[in-house]
């Protein structure tokens, strides 16, 4: 895959599922960031991410639980000194987790749970890496993935437009809620950091078949993923404060 | 105000601002209620609430701290004994918090507090409240408040797509998001309980000069809460799983 991305990325939850899938993608491309940061919670359990990070050059790997302020703050200072003065270009907030749960099996914990990973995490993170962002943001014009931007990996499920006739089947109380409240991250920190040229928007990756999609998901992480990266690649400020799927097509809120 | 409602209502957050409000206009109206359920989290700590339940005969005050599930336990039971075998017509979710907060001022614990009393807490309190509103539905046909219907006391603050441009102005990543949150739940509710007969939708009062709205808000709580029993009394099947204002205009999500 040949495509213009960024002199750096880091991405969150690249042990396995989407993210990994992003990070290899993004590893083998020409044209690729000079710079890719794989955070983990724990990778030392990924023997994938660690076979990754020894047959591609540039790709490091950050320690890095979503849901831990203490863990946030020093993968802050260890992608500080990986980056240095030329700040990060791409942040990718992909890290989630998702159980369903109908109205009779959701419980108070399950939903304050998805809401700390998925929505709440997020959030800090971003602003753990927002002065690396504008860092990088203050050395370019215009907006695009080559500048700075913020990609919330969101789900079609989080839609709360789609929630309905057949698109509300998918039951869950949690996961839904936490990737609409999601989307409101996404629309605020658009708000707020569009004047400092980091585009943010969410990103559906369609239904695909990882531990969370399940086997029988329609897409291939390849074909996500592939698909993911053509839109990042071809992010313009038209795509601030917007969500759109991984084909490039835009979904209602 | 005559207007045709239901026999049987429960408020929660009725100790003062709109819930107080939607409570005395209810109580005075013609062709009101018979059993008006104020719900408070420390009922004896409001005067007029009080007072409230002595000037007009059918009140019943009962204890509800919305964010604590055993004082949701011992409401439910409350509630049963309360309205009997005719069920409840209409549930109000309307307690909340709003605090605002910026990019730089909001925490994690602010964003879980919000999520924890803005948005699960409505869902439990409803599940709570489910078979009463069942019974009642059981016992009608149609939609609307004569049957069954369920409010969330939503805001045009959780609207993610009003978040832009001069809609952007106000700052609350933690009360925005636990709104966008509850519309999603408001969307679930309504497709998980259609089929029962019972009405879900999330009301947007307008901004109101309360002690959340403050004293610069558009409008007196007079004013909203005329509108919001007027859209109440006239609702629908074409108002499940929507999004209105005081005014009966739909809004987006
Ligand atoms: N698959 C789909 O069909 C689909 C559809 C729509 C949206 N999405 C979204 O796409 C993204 C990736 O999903 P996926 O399918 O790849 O899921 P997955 O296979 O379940 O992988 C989830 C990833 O998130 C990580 N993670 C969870 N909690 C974390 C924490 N506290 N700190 C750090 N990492 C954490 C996991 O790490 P561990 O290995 O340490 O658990 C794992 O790397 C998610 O945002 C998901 O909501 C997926
Ligand atoms: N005012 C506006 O401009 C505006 C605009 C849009 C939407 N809204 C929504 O309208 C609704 C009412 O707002 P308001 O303006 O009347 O607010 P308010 O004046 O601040 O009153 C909030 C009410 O919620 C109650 N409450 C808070 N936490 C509770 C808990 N854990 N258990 C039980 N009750 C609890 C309060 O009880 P205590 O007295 O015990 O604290 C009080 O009765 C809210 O859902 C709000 O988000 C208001």
């Amino acid at each position: 895959m040949s495509m213009t991305l960024c002199k750096s990325v880091l991405i969150t939850g690249s042990s396995r599922g989407l993210g990994l899938q992003l990070l290899k993608e993004m590893a083998k491309s020409s044209n690729r960031p000079s710079t890719i940061i794989a955070t983990a919670r724990n990778p030392a359990g990924s023997t994938a991410l660690q076979k990754l990070s020894k047959t591609y050059p540039g790709v490091h790997i950050v320690t890095l639980d979503v849901d831990n302020q203490k863990s946030i703050r020093i993968a802050q200072e260890e992608v500080r000194s990986i980056v240095g003065e030329k700040g990060l270009n791409c942040l990718i907030n992909n890290a989630a987790i998702g159980q369903s749960m109908d109205i009779n099996t959701i419980t108070p914990e399950a939903m304050m749970k998805h809401f700390q990973v998925n929505t709440v995490s997020p959030l800090f993170v971003t602003k753990a890496f927002l002065s690396l962002l504008q860092t990088a943001a203050a050395q370019s014009t215009g907006m695009g993935i080559q500048r700075a931007v913020i990609i919330n990996i969101s789900s079609i499920r989080g839609s709360i437009t789609c929630n309905w006739d057949e698109g509300a089947n998918f039951k869950s109380y949690a996961y839904r809620t936490s990737k609409a409240a999601l989307n409101m991250v996404t629309r605020c920190l658009a708000a707020d950091l569009g004047s400092d040229g980091i585009l943010c928007m969410a990103l559906h990756p369609g239904w695909v078949r990882t531990d969370m999609g399940g086997p029988d998901a329609d897409l291939s992480e390849e074909e996500s993923v592939s698909g993911m990266l053509t839109v990042l690649s071809q992010l313009t400020d038209k795509d601030h404060g917007v969500f759109k799927d991984y084909r490039g097509n835009n979904l209602p809120w």
